[in-house]
């Protein structure tokens, strides 16, 4: 049994969330160490190869405006980002019908009025939701005690508002608006922006102007190799960490095989998988019982890779919206900085994978090729190459690429979720206020939990 | 490294559904291995010690009509049931009083017609909802995407009615109907019967010819550790198992240093804790995330010693219902069947659970106390012994009594419930139909459980 390594803080998790705790406090004098179950860097975040030096991005990989911790973490990072390619028409698919538009319009004139009275008035009730305490809004309970979908359903929206909702929250939320309460609906858009400027469901959806605007030149993984390079050997891969235990002057976290003693613990995980380490003592219960109602999203991210994104020259963007009649929400010309190769990318979450997911990996490539031949035309149907990123199959993930909140939870829990637990705190994308889910929430939930320990250490 | 143990089938929880399925297997000539976290059997059922050889309940105590399979299995077991006390009037406790009432008429006028037409609808639709398989219901889809309470709400049955179902679910989920669906409530509603006998709320809630009218003799936890001594070396104690591993032809089961190796696994644990062992393979991700949505409700029980049941003097029953102003749901008369001592029961769950937990100990008795005062009189106020056992502090438990299923979850990955994993199949009280979290459930669960790998086995 080797020696306990001791390290004044010890970051469970090195995802963007860990990585920039570990940074901070690195930054400030402190003796870190961050333990990775992965063999790798980046968590919800990484690069996919596709041969000759270019990547694109199987996990979170978009960046846009009010994003400014993440932002200025890239730039510290000497990390540029380039904007994701917006040119050209969009299209819209709904009875097996696909519609060209540009613009935000989309050609559904049925669905279109209620949609747009959704996005008003959500965005008008997000204001009335404290970001750091949505239990205290003054509507709390009757906002949490009903589903976002039924909320928007009994607005009389109708049904294409709702479904368009839905078409958004699969990659948002990695779940339909039954999933998750109107309150956390709320909080989550509330949260879409940033000290100064309040969120909106438009700047969640957008793309120029939006939450995809913009790309990190290299692929948003290298965020965190880059991270992970300046720390060098203060990061351990390849350790899953199984047992957690602390008394009042330590923290003890063990992997198989390894153990590193600290002063401070940040764990930063997806609190479902936080859960499943062995505490001693145990979780307090009420942080338990919040962190069994925090399940992840489902989601997974399907690509399919060709010599040139030949979609351009055709005047289309690459970008579709699918409010039926496919695995995929929605689309994006995921090509590189470079232009090439072509990369369309579709997001499949939600209720859609849990159609899809238990289907034959034939199949759906057959019905995601068909969508993008949608989107981009028929040579779409033909790629060179074609890969999945299931992010529920990731045995450190499990989900994505947040944890949406049921009914009833967030009023009664929901103050758990970010409470230190003796020497632990907490960092990860789901304890964040601002950009839950995001990178951006990741950065900013991890400066935060270093912040805590370096004022607790002062 | 001690070598690993063989066996046919290991089973994994020592609990009502784990050693009956291994009782069922042994009997049928199996080799089974019984492996168990706790240093004692009987998972969510165990006797608490009152001295001079009495003991109480402190877990899951009561049994009734329909719950033909635990009925059953005490026969076998030579355990006999007595009556739970259930004679003098019942304390019905709103806005400050406490009045006494006989029979089922709650001295509730203004809730009472509400309450009547919900549960008259809700039986009358729990029948339209195929036990075996509630997402083939006809109106599936509409009933999951609501909570129940939404559609009490809804169906305007009124304030009161929405907070006596909560008093019922309290200790029926150990979550309010805010967080279960329609769909999810109307098919554990269905379940409260047995192959013959459709379910009712009614008997769900009764004490007398209901789901409360009996206890068995010597304490629920009785019927484990009877059917564990019949096993003997079979069971072992204090090894909690941390990874499960399975290729084409056995499954190994590893705990702290021991290793079993079988041809079957039965995993009788709650769907949260089984999520937290470490799979190889990985668990599929289908089955993950429904149990990552299938968190545990949150229960205590509360129970105060008294030389002797003074109430029963003073015409008084011991149960009371409480719509508002206390910590607790509802209390019973939990004496033991020799009629000393005195032991009053209180259920503190679901919401209330949430508002008292995190209270202090003294806090929480002073107000428990006040409950049973109101309830048996004030004498109730000087016990000779008060204990709580919070479910969700129990490290191989982290809630009670079942897992009630939020919104959109079931219609999606409900079938996903029961269905192996390779060579390992569930059991436990979640895994059931009839009597869902109930001591029948479990047994019918550990039942079904030993037939598939008997069937497998042929």
């Amino acid at each position: 049994m080797p020696a306990a390594q001791r390290a004044d803080v010890v970051v469970v998790g090195a995802g963007l969330a860990g990585l920039t705790a570990a940074r901070a406090l690195a930054a400030a004098g402190l003796d870190v160490a961050v333990v990775e179950a992965r063999d790798r860097v980046g968590g919800r975040t990484v690069n996919h190869d596709l041969g000759d030096g270019q990547v694109v991005e199987a996990g979170g990989q978009f960046v846009g405006p009010t994003q400014n911790r993440v932002l200025a973490l890239a730039t510290a990072l000497g990390i540029a980002t380039y904007p994701t390619h917006d040119r050209g028409a969009r299209v819209y698919v709904h009875n097996g019908r696909a519609r060209r538009f540009t613009g935000d319009v989309m050609p559904d004139p049925a669905a279109l009025p209620g949609l747009a009275l959704t996005i008003l008035r959500v965005d008008r009730l997000s204001r009335q939701v404290p970001l750091d305490a949505p239990w205290r809004a003054r509507h709390a309970r009757r906002w949490d005690a009903v589903p976002f979908a039924s909320w928007i359903r009994h607005a009389g929206a109708g049904r294409g508002a709702l479904d368009l909702v839905d078409v958004f929250l699969a990659s948002g939320f990695g779940a339909p608006a039954t999933e998750a309460s109107l309150l956390y609906a709320l909080w989550y858009i509330a949260g879409m922006g940033d000290e100064r400027t309040p969120g909106t469901i438009t700047r969640g959806i957008a793309t120029t102007g939006g939450a995809q605007e913009a790309r990190f030149v290299g692929g948003s993984q290298s965020l965190s190799t880059t991270m992970a390079q300046a720390l060098g050997d203060r990061v351990t891969l390849g350790a899953p960490v199984r047992a957690i235990e602390q008394d009042a002057s330590t923290v003890t976290v063990r992997s198989e095989g390894r153990t590193w003693i600290a002063r401070h613990a940040i764990v930063a995980l997806p609190p479902a998988l936080a859960a499943r380490i062995a505490w001693t003592p145990l979780l307090p219960p009420q942080q338990d019982a919040l962190f069994q109602r925090m399940a992840f999203g489902t989601l997974m991210k399907c690509e399919a890779v060709y010599d040139e994104p030949f979609w351009r020259d055709d005047d289309l963007s690459g970008q579709g919206v699918f409010r039926s009649g496919s695995p995929l929400c929605s689309t994006f010309d995921n090509t590189p900085t470079s232009g090439h190769p072509g990369v369309l990318m579709g997001f499949l979450g939600g209720q859609q994978w849990r159609t899809w997911s238990g289907r034959s990996a034939r199949e759906r490539r057959g019905a995601v090729l068909r969508s993008f031949a949608q989107v981009a035309g028929r040579r779409a149907l033909h790629p060179r190459g074609y890969f999945e990123q299931d992010w529920t199959s990731e045995e450190w993930t499990r989900g994505g690429p947040t944890s949406a909140i049921g009914p009833g939870v967030l009023t009664t829990l929901g103050e758990w979720r970010d409470r230190p637990f003796g020497r632990v705190r907490w960092a990860g994308a789901e304890h964040a206020n601002h950009w839950n889910g995001y990178m951006d929430g990741a950065v900013r939930s991890g400066e935060a939990a270093a912040r805590a320990v370096l004022d607790q250490e002062d």
